[in-house]
């Protein structure tokens, strides 16, 4: 077992649970108090963040651990809760990418960041080309049709 | 506060703490006893995961919460943890992508991914192209030859 101690907090943006249009979707992760500006130092230099987050809203009785149809769509295959991307996800984490816009002292300003206002933040991370996937990607045709507006703008 | 129970664990591959070269590399991912095969249902459709892992290796006392340079490089700028991917960070955890080359009942078979024999596995996500960054990545030069090497085969 581990213990997670939120860094930051995600203020402002969308409140409601709906899943599509992030994209244009702007909000401020700010900094935990215990955390100086100088945590942050230099990341005005990238783009893109790499967000660890926290599905604090999901009640800890409604966690998968088998499979299920994502987004409860019958018409998409039952899969396992690991082969999804779905909130109700054993350990409650989130990871996305968003594009940063600016740096303010201990707060920064993200565009398409798909998570509510109140969301805690367990890490932050520079996106580097790199970390991306090496090779073709490859992905079932359900979650290319779940996908098809999640970052509409 | 927030508690992480390993879902799975990291087999195999490197023991050292050693940083680049993880491109060949090749690993399991066991799940933990309490997950069952049917978890991982319909990920062989997808060439490639998103796994969160926690650095245990990390002494907690070691931690960064402000800045440093990057592996110590005093040629590199002075970093903030967060603007960084080092391993020495608050909740000391590792996200990255990697191949999956095969799925085994409970048993991932994975390339490339740059975490160390006896690794806690905290969430696997199937990557999708659309969680990419969105518009063009910029980082800086620093990271890029830091990164030069890392996934070498």
């Amino acid at each position: 077992m581990y213990t997670l101690t939120p860094i930051a907090v995600v203020r402002g943006g969308r409140t409601d649970l709906s899943d599509d249009h992030w994209g244009a979707v702007q909000s401020t992760i700010e900094l935990a108090p215990e955390f100086p500006a100088e945590s942050l130092a230099g990341l005005e230099a990238c783009s893109h963040l790499e967000v660890v987050f926290v599905f604090h809203r999901v009640d800890e009785a409604s966690i998968v651990t088998s499979a299920r149809h994502p987004r409860e769509r019958q018409d998409w295959p039952r899969v396992g809760i690991f082969a999804q991307r779905g909130k109700a996800r054993p350990n409650r984490l989130g990871v996305s990418r968003c594009r940063l816009l600016r740096v303010d002292g201990r707060r920064l300003h993200v565009e398409g960041l798909d998570a509510i206002d109140g969301t805690p933040v367990v890490d932050l991370k520079p996106w580097l080309r790199e970390f991306g996937p090496i090779g073709e990607v490859r992905q079932p045709a359900w979650s290319t049709e779940l996908m098809q507006h999640y970052y509409d703008r």
